[in-house]
């Protein structure tokens, strides 16, 4: 089992769907994904910044699944990064209705003691070069490093998003960004200039349309589980991640064979993620539930075929 | 192995692509179903209608695959259909340029007699009214009917659909179409309201994003294998159909689990239809290719998981 450390935002979320609206409940990317790895009983710490509103109750929350929260700092004076958002008829797309950085604006992460010598690095959705600064604090090389980001970062620091892939071994990025990401419309050949840019694996999240994993001329694709509704799609990219992560972690066997079974596991979370607003389906999930879909995913997947 | 009826057109295509265009070439709804089908070695017939103008060069291209081609009508004065399109950059969307229905607009398919106690029937897109015809005239009820659709028969003859679907034991339609027909946004809600409508089993296409299975409270999702580059998407949904069908009429076996192959066996065929122009590829495609993607296939989706 390996140490793991991410960094990601830790935020109020107020999310609007065709199902409904909350006010400001806990989310962000660094909470998404540590609740999500924490399934796998890991040694783990977010890395985070949040303001003097942020309730104890959520830092206890992540506490009680064995995170590590000292390395999130909190700024009396602040307030939380807040996004609000609202989803479309067809939860694929979404307006952002708010985005208050508040503390993240000033946000310096500073990786636990403890953690600095940790195996497993998630750096989540943040400007490339806060990424960065939290590889530049570990003592030794990270034996696997997870980025995440999104089309924001392309379109205002390429320049630093470009330099930090050069030492990630996951991206983990949409189609669309794959394709804004290579200048190339076929995912194959995407993911071959991506790989190119530094990592070794590429995952590309398709949503409803599952995950496609590349290494070198290797390819896997995990489907999503169809499901009967999805209620909010937020976090479900996080939550594949920290899933992803997570069971690498705790595997410590970074192969692609492994790979693949984690991809399973990061859409396996995901699709619990979904079934409920923010992060509740999350903290009310039981291994049981997670066995059960996982052999969900074997019959949607698996099939045999005799070659003559 | 059973007899196999296929109905649907045969056609001249006219195809522009970022790729090239080409002059009339050989293709429709029928010919595509008929050339995936006969990799399988079975009986089979394609029930069709022609012009004066179709070639025989074309009808020898079927025969010598041993499709029977006497239910081909040839219309000595008349015109054989004509399509012409032009795919956009992403190839997901085309404009139709020309559409010349022709013999077509009169086409009242008949089976021949040999074939009218066929066990598998695939009615390839078409009128709803003209499918049904071709059910009234086998001698008994096959043990598998497979129909392929459209959202223009769901605009115009929604009536005649639904009375014919009634007769269906699976139906294949793309996303958007499923989401139309059944009025329900969630696939899998929309596949059991069109369980409801007839069809025991529901093929969902999803083109790059591959194809869903559902039958009760099953589903079964087989990923399309990630291209380097699709040249040419005509006659994909086509292909996939008789590669699905053509395998069931082979093995004899309509089963869910047998299904499940099917559906491999149709992705796997309609990866090589898009390699080239209209049916060039499908008219040089090997055995031994065959089963190397088959094998693909399952390196892409196969995964182990220890479920403790």
């Amino acid at each position: 089992m390996s140490k793991l450390v991410i960094v990601g935002t830790v935020a109020f979320d107020a999310i609007e769907t065709p199902f409904g609206k909350t006010d400001k409940i806990l989310g962000g990317a660094g909470t998404f994904i540590g609740l999500a790895a924490s399934n796998f009983n890991i040694d783990s710490t977010v890395v985070s910044i949040v303001g003097g509103d942020f309730p104890k109750d959520y830092l206890d929350i992540m506490s009680n699944r064995n995170i590590d929260v000292s390395g999130i700092e909190i700024v009396e004076d602040g307030k939380t990064f807040f996004w609000s958002g609202k989803y479309h008829n067809d939860m694929n797309s979404r307006d952002t209705l708010v985005t208050e950085l508040n503390v993240l604006e000033h946000f310096n992460p500073i990786v636990p003691e403890s953690y600095k010598d940790a195996e497993v690095v998630m750096l989540g959705n943040l400007h490339p070069s806060v990424q960065m600064s939290v590889l530049n604090q570990m003592h030794k090389t990270p034996k696997l490093v997870v980025l995440d980001t999104m089309n924001f970062w392309m379109d205002c620091a390429l320049d630093d998003l470009v330099k930090t892939i050069k030492h990630v071994d996951v991206i983990t990025i949409n189609d669309e960004e794959a394709r804004q990401l290579s200048g190339e419309y076929s995912l194959v050949v995407a993911a071959r200039k991506i790989h190119e840019m530094g990592p070794k694996y590429v995952v590309i999240k398709k949503g409803e349309h599952g995950a496609l994993l590349f290494h070198d001329d290797n390819v896997f694709y995990a489907p999503a589980l169809p499901l009967e509704e999805v209620f909010d799609p937020t976090g479900a990219g996080d939550t594949f991640a920290g899933g992803f992560t997570g069971y690498l972690a705790k595997t410590g066997d970074y192969s692609f064979e492994n790979m693949k079974t984690a991809v399973i596991y990061g859409s396996t979370l995901a699709s619990f993620c979904v079934e409920k607003f923010g992060t509740e389906r999350m903290l009310n999930l039981t291994d049981k539930e997670i066995y059960k879909r996982l052999d969900q995913f074997k019959s949607l997947t698996q099939f045999d075929i005799e070659l003559t």
